[in-house]
């Protein structure tokens, strides 16, 4: 069975000499103790947890799932072993308030840290991923004894968390929500109702689980603007803060899923259950949506994730299986065939999964940035820098999720055509990255929401088409100054006509929209399509320009590593970024061309 | 759970309306019987099979698997008394020659048939249809012997056949296989050797299985000239032709795949097993892929299957599924929310299903009508006619399989895609399609090896660019005559247009591949996947043509059958057919942009 490497090379490149880390980190009140030594003790500690804990546990907690048995949920074995590990580094806190007992540092280190432990193990990962929903509200939004009470043994990772929002007539559409809340005397409340989909809703990883739940308040308003939020623990805590009486909160069933079989996916069940009214009434979403930008960052990991592991499995393969002879002459005369590498078609796949991972992780990285300092507003109150760096954040995150995980499954489904037939085994771990990455693009907004949320929310309502504008012109100006440099020169060009295009395409969506609105959602997967090809574009020309400029100022030990940053930057923009082009195309198709059949004549039998 | 309906209509329209099926078979000798009320009667009653006995069965078969016991194979619930209803209603021999028992029909009526049993059951359809590979083998290669004692009961399917290529160290490069064959006394072969891989290998529905199998004769020459072909029943015939003594081939091991898990796949041990030669010493890969042109339609239907099921899955979803507003205005007023395929993203998701599967069926028949020529040459021994209708599929099937196969993958994701989280969850069996139809890119050759076949060898080596002369001449031939009707004109151009540009990419790889012979592999696929877009667009002109006929003369009974039509070739040209300019950017390509990086190069740890 391969293994996870963690990439530092790759990780310390972007974080170096791509987007200055370093100097960022000094800005930031939270970076005081993220010097360069202690990063990297970090990142290779992290790597280290990866690689030799998670990693071995990927295809043996997809064998053995998890198991339900009289309410109780069994994780994989391992699972236990590998969780009390994780509590025991402190690695829960990594980005949390010292004040709750977390270690203070940038968002965007436990964004570094959740990016190595999903790519070594998705489903593992998905436990602590969701306790950082709950401790985020809690954090954001809960009073002082709430933060008492249930932030800080979230924050050690002592309890686990939840975040309870999909019912089974309702996922997207959370304004369609029944689960009931009846107030009590004593100022808490009831809760019946019932919760699907509930990613670690039950499990055996912690002494308590801390669900956040949405649900109505009697005589709430109907749809979205009459739905509040609710801390319900599964054992209520005791006068010393301990685990105290069991709640009437319940895992009813665990869904039997295509993949992320380790992680307990739960029908939850509310039966009076006691919770506690967090931020105020009726405004329960808006309060959930507060961190909405950076956990979607959490959840483009699963696109850079996946293209990184399959790249790394489907690499190594492709470098020990022989078969036919390389068109250009063979390569190993004295052996029975070629290894696979030498054929130009295992390069396209190989190459596509390598851009995806490396320009996908450096879109998370770039976005990283603005997360710590859209943090750092919030840590300080201070309200404008957090909303001013959200609004960037809310720009790019849907670009980031919706075209990530599209591309982590494209690049998934290569590692298992390199593979050919043996892709389909199950021992060799390959389509089980094309099964668990599968759900990135539905789950926290599937791939359709983030392109209307990109397009009709983000560039034409809000902005009026100011997000293009200024996010463009932030990447031509970079361009422009590659022009005078002749192994940078085709790239900036290319990217400067892409960043008008893209604002021409905008526009031209404004006015036809305006006549239709149906065209805003027709539109809107090319337009994020589009947007994310010409992103990782400005990513990769980013990295060419580093690596540029690491060759000429004393890079030589790595000569090797900077030289293929250029060669897959110049895959990248004559080979991938050609599809843009017909996203573009298609993006300003009438829209009768998607609604003019009647739903009665989509079909005929007979 | 959703189940499948026959698509009659669809299936009426391409074999009456688009290909005129009734005058083609009336010119081929086989077609004698097959006039339009016994063909119709034919789809009608292979259409209930398909719905009531082996759609029912498809998800129940995915839960079960295969268990595999002391050397025996039991099929999931069901499959044996699905396949006694197979084998009586003379199934497998529709289309077999009369002289051995089957009815004689063209080869183009078992394609629709097969296309009906894969797409309600892909996995229990894998049985009879390697069967047939085994029966085309032996009909065209074996002695007279051979055929009564083996073809006959393969054509009843009271026996079922297998083909045994794959060895763990070659699947595509079969001049690796090392299974040996010593010759005995007695004129027969011991085999000895491991293949994987084996669809059907063992298994519960039959008395017998006729395993044909590659292998090396004691100092056959190196590679691929020195193999040959063998037939090694499970159980040696006797002198009645029953069943008679157990032969030394048996099942090792069930792979444990991604899907297609009621298919039996397993590793067979040959040890010593008793053996035939069929067909020349040293001959047997050629003997081995005589059939295969016609064999891979049979693999593109994998592509049009999927696509057909999962779309008729997602669309009922998509009209009972409540969630937010269409964005031109409230559709159900009095509900809580509007259906979903009111939003113009999910009818993208349904119409590219739809364009996939209809359009995928009408290159499956236009395909199907050479097939019949091509049999039709064979079974009258008339090798000019074979030849000459073989070249024109040799040319169209790498395109059929490649492309269909890979659209087959996305449709098929587009179906989970459309229910969301829900698409996840096992129940609802879209995730099983995506895992079922997983396989079809990868076995009888990936689709690189499809890419190559079309462009190193169809079009290259063997016609100098000639066979996408000829295609797209005809091509331009029907899309000039349509340009005098408003309503095809637009269509008909842009295929004139597509089909000079087909040439001068051909060309000009032509003329780029003479100096850089890497360059055939590197573009390999960008011009499968182009040739794709570029035939399904002349399908959907066809189509187009037709329904325009059919409205303008007569069809009004079916009008809003007809207008679907076009609005579908609407959507396809406009929102599909762009993807082909992308893959024309990225063909021409220089080659240095997948090959300069050193292998070693690839990825960098640390």
């Amino acid at each position: 069975m391969p293994v996870y490497k963690a990439p530092l090379r790759d990780m310390k490149f972007l974080l170096n000499d791509v987007f200055d880390y370093p100097a960022h980190y000094q800005r930031l009140a939270s970076g005081e103790n993220a010097t360069p030594d202690i990063v990297d003790a970090i990142l290779t500690e992290c790597g280290r947890f990866c690689e030799e804990v998670l990693s071995p546990l990927y295809q043996t907690g997809d064998e053995e799932g998890c198991t339900l048995d009289n309410g109780q949920v069994t994780t994989p074995g391992g699972y236990r072993d590998a969780y009390e590990q994780y509590v025991s580094g402190g690695w829960q806190g990594l980005s949390a308030p010292e004040a709750f007992g977390g270690q203070g540092l940038p968002a965007s280190m436990g964004l570094l840290k959740q990016e190595m432990m999903g790519t070594a193990n998705w489903s593992f990962s998905m436990y602590p991923g969701l306790s950082l929903g709950a401790m985020n509200t809690i954090f954001l939004h809960g009073d002082e004894q709430q933060k008492q009470t249930f932030l800080i043994p979230l924050t050690e990772g002592r309890w686990a968390g939840t975040m309870c929002l999909t019912e089974p007539q309702c996922g997207t559409d959370l304004g369609q929500v029944k689960t009931r809340a009846e107030p009590q005397s004593d100022g808490s409340y009831r809760l019946t109702g019932t919760k699907i989909f509930i990613s670690s809703g039950e499990h055996d990883l912690t002494e308590n689980i801390v669900h956040i739940v949405l649900a109505r308040l009697p005589e709430a308003p109907k749809g979205t603007r009459g739905i509040s939020l609710f801390i319900v623990p599964k054992f209520l805590p005791d006068a010393e803060g301990g685990v105290g009486e069991r709640n009437a909160v319940s895992c009813g069933a665990l869904e039997k899923k295509m993949g992320i079989k380790a992680s307990a996916t739960c029908v939850m069940n509310f039966d009076g259950a006691t919770g506690f009214l967090i931020g105020p009434e009726n405004e329960g979403l808006d309060c959930m949506f507060t961190f909405m930008n950076t956990a979607r960052i959490g959840t483009a990991i699963q696109g850079v994730g996946p293209a990184e592991l399959s790249y790394q499995w489907a690499l190594a393969y492709a470098r020990e299986r022989r078969s036919m002879r390389a068109l250009s002459g063979k390569k190993d005369p004295e052996e029975v065939a070629d290894t696979i590498i030498h054929h130009a078609d295992v390069r396209r796949m190989l190459l596509t999964q390598k851009a995806i991972a490396e320009g996908g992780r450096a879109m998370l990285y770039y976005a990283a940035r603005l997360a710590d300092h859209m943090v750092e507003g919030l840590t300080e109150g201070d309200d404008r820098k957090a909303e001013k760096y959200d609004d960037k954040l809310g720009f790019l995150t849907p670009i980031l999720k919706g075209f990530l995980t599209e591309m982590g499954c494209e690049a998934a489904n290569l590692g298992v055509q390199v593979f050919g037939g043996h892709g389909y085994i199950r021992e060799h771990g390959m389509e089980q990255i094309v099964r668990d990455t599968r759900i990135a693009t539905l789950y926290e907004g599937t791939t359709g929401i983030q392109a209307l949320d990109l397009l009709g929310r983000k560039v034409l309502l809000m902005t009026r088409g100011g997000a293009v504008r200024d996010f463009t012109l932030k990447i031509a100006n970079f361009a422009r100054k590659q022009l005078t440099d002749k192994r940078l020169r085709p790239y900036a060009l290319e990217l400067i006509k892409l960043t008008g295009q893209w604002n021409l395409l905008t526009v031209r969506i404004m006015l036809a929209a305006r006549k239709e609105r149906d065209l805003v959602s027709a539109a809107a997967n090319d337009f994020l399509m589009y947007s994310g090809y010409v992103t990782m574009a400005y990513m990769w020309l980013r990295q060419a320009t580093a690596a540029v400029d690491r060759l000429d100022n004393g890079g030589e030990e790595s000569e090797a590593f900077y030289r293929a940053k250029l060669a897959t930057t110049e895959f990248y923009f004559e080979r991938l970024l050609p599809r843009a082009q017909s996203h573009a195309t298609s993006m300003l198709s009438p829209t009768r061309t998607l609604m003019q059949l009647e739903p009665d004549h989509m079909a005929f039998t007979g």
